[in-house]
């Protein structure tokens, strides 16, 4: 059996290029339907109730396209709107923070977990519930950092004024003594150097996007929904607003030329 | 003659209470129904298209309440979409663009102007040809600040970094010896104490909002629009998200207390 429909990813805006990215990796033979949701963005300062609203616009649109599984590449969608979209839709539907706690807990050696991301994210809780659920006895440490993401989206990923705000968001998480910290927001690969720097080199910095991927193969493959046939992939990018800021962005994280995106409306 | 209607003011989000705050005090006489776009801000980093489309229906919605004049706080709207509001609808559409140029070129006095703004406001150079319309000898030097917002909202307004940040974004205006700077952002006001210790006492700060309240003053006179009932004034306020960050973040705007904030769906 192969099933030949894309898989769909959604997030608020460019972030979410760095799970297309693990995907493409881990499942070579699949097409991929992206969705940026650039003209809401960011979705990290809102409610519940709008992110939630905004999050099953972007389903409804991936299911145009006829997508097979849904990747919600959005932390904070994952945190406050994966429940209300599993229960919406019957495709199956997989977020970031399940993915990025086991990664934590198989990681940490100390039992003490750091995570860093929006506000909304860190509100919610949602990683600390994810990181109890596999074993009650870890810590978990929270730190929101809402300038994370505009200074990455300025470029400066490598400057001494990040290097600074970055000690002022993780001087807390660093004086607890956590062994791993959770990069729970898809622009903060893009720091590690900074954050490393700071919290030196035996703190192990965990994202999601490669048990992501991992986790999606598991799923086609255990419901036989995995694409063999041999032709060319061909993935598409939307976005909600020009393409050309994305296409600027998202080229560095994904370190190569990106093209087709176009706007939907 | 009095007119007894609200004056609407929309924004992207809570900075448009700059605007609000001048116009309740150069027209104590009027009501106002404000309306923040907090499910979508910020409007800065996005296209004129959606810029335009989000504004044309905030100053619907504004109509809903039976405006007789609207006021464009949002730096971004004004500069790309109020030509087309204007077009779009009968009643009296008034932006921050022209008082903001119009100030700053009664202050200069080397006919060197700085502005400072969003990505969206710098790139469309629309304080620049309002300042050219005025005065052809005049020059203008301009610099987007894409980290001025975010820092503000983080309540980092006196902050070392903040200083460092402002360093990086003006130092190229100051050696060009400007004499004004227009804070072409509702949020910058917030940020006059350190973009005036590294620019120096002498250079003048020009925000539009108090310039915008005397032009709202100006229109509804010369129209016989000014409600000239005494009694009690309610304002109104909603946005478009729930209202909980609005109002403490808008509490810091306008340093009081804000009730009745609801949100407009």
């Amino acid at each position: 059996m192969s099933d030949t429909r894309p898989i769909g990813i959604f997030d608020s805006g460019v972030g979410g290029l760095t799970v297309f990215s693990e995907v493409e990796k881990a499942l070579p033979g699949e097409e991929i339907v992206y969705f940026g949701d650039t003209a809401r963005v960011p979705y990290g300062t809102k409610s519940k109730e709008t992110i939630t609203k905004f999050s099953v616009e972007n389903v409804e649109f991936l299911m145009e396209h006829n997508v097979k599984l849904v990747l919600v590449a959005c932390n904070t969608a994952s945190s406050l709107s994966l429940d209300f979209l599993k229960r919406c839709f019957r495709v199956p539907i997989v977020g970031v923070i399940a993915p990025g706690a086991r990664n934590a807990v198989d990681s940490t050696r100390n039992n003490r977990i750091g995570v860093v991301g929006t506000n909304a994210t860190i509100i919610s809780g949602a990683y600390e519930k994810a990181v109890k659920k596999i074993s009650g006895r870890i810590t978990v440490y929270s730190r929101s950092c809402p300038l994370f993401v505009p200074l990455v989206e300025e470029g400066w990923v490598d400057e001494k004024v990040t290097y600074e705000v970055a000690s002022i968001y993780l001087k807390g998480l660093k004086s607890k003594g956590i062994d791993t910290l959770i990069l729970g927001c898809t622009h903060y690969p893009l720091l590690k150097g900074v954050i490393k720097k700071f919290m030196g080199g035996k703190v192990v910095l965990v994202d999601s996007a490669r048990e992501v991927a991992k986790e999606a193969r598991f799923i086609l493959d255990a419901n036989g929904l995995l694409n063999k046939n041999p032709g060319r992939k061909r993935h598409k990018f939307f976005v909600s607003d020009e393409p050309g800021p994305f296409i600027r962005l998202g080229e560095r994280f994904l370190k190569r030329k990106i093209k087709c995106v176009r706007t939907a409306v």
